[in-house]
């Protein structure tokens, strides 16, 4: 699926604010970006937003037929407003299609970004050919996005795709959803400095001295770093990750059945070093007949799949 | 959704097989039922389903159209193929649909038993009015079946909604699927000897005597009279049982977004003694804006839920 007229796509990130202008066939044709400033407010993003989309619009051949905008957060879909956004507060039940339609004048999708980014790795990414495919971006969180048959899947509310807070260790790790032992305790980036935790005395601390660094500052880039060391500490820790990450994409293939997972966000950038844990771990805990089929892709557009996503999806509402 | 013509449904367990004649409207006209008998190849129950068929289809008023069938087992129901089969071991990988079409003579849709009872009771049960629902078929195992919008969701091969191999303890119980830890152990009928397994001695030797019997046979039943006796521990272990179901329904409303639960099965018959700790645990796991919108119904139909729900597939197969 590709877009056949122009559209903008926008993906609000917690600190940052991207779009992009796609034209018929898919591509971005033009590209901006801002960052949020201090007032975090809805209105002053959405006067920000209106103000890229404005700019767009300009450098567009055609007329503009709609935009598609991904925020963070909890997303009700179907009715575009924000329920919970942890890192844009001020966001809380904000109705922002509505006020953005008000801002632009111009039939608007509003979703969760990680939907977007699944929609555009789905059409134009690494998802094309597959008729479904999962998508779950790993950062500070896990978002998770469900594409079928080149729609995303909402459930009841456009809630479905929470995935992060699937739950992995039922009497785990605290997460700030309210409950415990949720999947991206253990397959983020705050699992590193839980899985040093779990280690004997010794190899923490050799680990530590050997990153320079604290317990609480173990991001993926520094366990990525000493990996490339051959620190075999932290290749281990790589390998707890994907054995995480593994018990997850289970539970999604065995209660979805769909076996395409693209793996995108920061952390993907060190997919070849927890894939295989990952891809062993999932098959442990499924039926043989998942093996052959089961693929972990990574992802292949990057920070352009939520602007493609959100141009795919403002195409799709209005043809 | 009702059948607008009649269909007959078939629902083969694995000592069973019972069949209903479902005029336009989807109310069971007519019933048929036999046992399985010794010889349990894929040809005699074939050919003891062709009769079945043909006993109903000669009382009907008007023509039958379509034919729905629920098998046990992992079923590709793209194809009609029943790749695996715990209870009919002899119907790995048999392509049941071409099987018996070729004997009825009909149109034909096959699919997994748990499926067409979530079918049945989503159209004509527990589910009307709900645009999606989970239903799950406690039992042995945890049947799952997934419906949105009225349709069966299949996922990528029709293996979707085998929610029984969910992880909820990643390194617990090993489960007969070759996984470890599955949702089935802890929320199934063996869940109870291995909660038993848990108690302190003297307290499960206390249980024991009041229920007569060993662990191995500490069934669902058996618990559910000790509770209808006040024993505590028996209470107890009904309330872990919810605890454990309420988990894996959170990760259901998690990945799925959809928040109707219907619970079917022989062990639903203690719906009250699990539904409150079911919830409770559900919405400790899961984000707070679900939390009024969470139902766990008790299903409706019992066991004609299979019957309609396989005749409403087979209708819909011809329309």
């Amino acid at each position: 699926m590709t877009t056949t007229r122009w559209t903008i796509g926008v993906d609000l990130g917690g600190t940052n604010l991207r779009a992009g202008l796609v034209g018929p066939g898919g591509g971005i044709r033009v590209r901006d970006a801002m960052s949020l400033g201090e007032d975090k407010s809805s209105s002053a993003i959405i006067a920000s937003i209106a103000r890229l989309v404005e700019n767009l619009r300009r450098q567009a051949k055609d007329p503009v037929v709609a935009v598609g905008c991904g925020v963070p957060g909890i997303v009700d879909a179907c009715h575009g407003i924000v329920s919970r956004s942890p890192n844009l507060p001020a966001w809380n039940e904000v109705p922002v299609r509505e006020a953005l339609m008000g801002a632009i004048g111009l039939p608007l999708v509003v979703d969760n970004d990680a939907n977007m980014h699944a929609l555009g790795e789905a059409c134009c990414g690494s998802g094309v050919g597959h008729t479904n495919v999962v998508m779950l971006t790993l950062g500070s969180g896990i978002g998770g996005g469900i594409v079928l048959e080149g729609k995303v899947f909402h459930g009841d509310q456009g809630y479905a795709g929470e995935v992060g807070h699937l739950v992995v260790e039922p009497d785990g790790e605290p997460c700030g959803c309210g409950g415990r032992g949720c999947w991206e305790r253990y397959a983020a980036s705050r699992a590193f400095a839980l899985f040093a935790n779990r280690l004997p005395p010794r190899e923490r601390s050799d680990l530590l001295a050997a990153a320079g660094t604290t317990i609480e500052r173990l991001t993926p880039e520094v366990v990525a770093d000493l990996a490339d060391r051959k620190n075999e500490v932290a290749i281990g820790l790589w390998r707890e990750f994907g054995r995480y990450l593994g018990i997850g994409i289970a539970t999604l293939l065995n209660v979805l059945g769909v076996t395409t997972f693209i793996i995108g966000g920061g952390i993907s950038r060190s997919f070849d070093r927890f894939a295989g844990a990952a891809r062993e771990s999932a098959l442990s805990h499924t039926y043989a007949c998942h093996v052959s089929r089961l693929l972990l892709l990574r992802a292949a557009l990057g920070d352009d799949a939520g602007i493609i996503g959100a141009a795919n999806a403002a195409a799709d509402s209005v043809s």
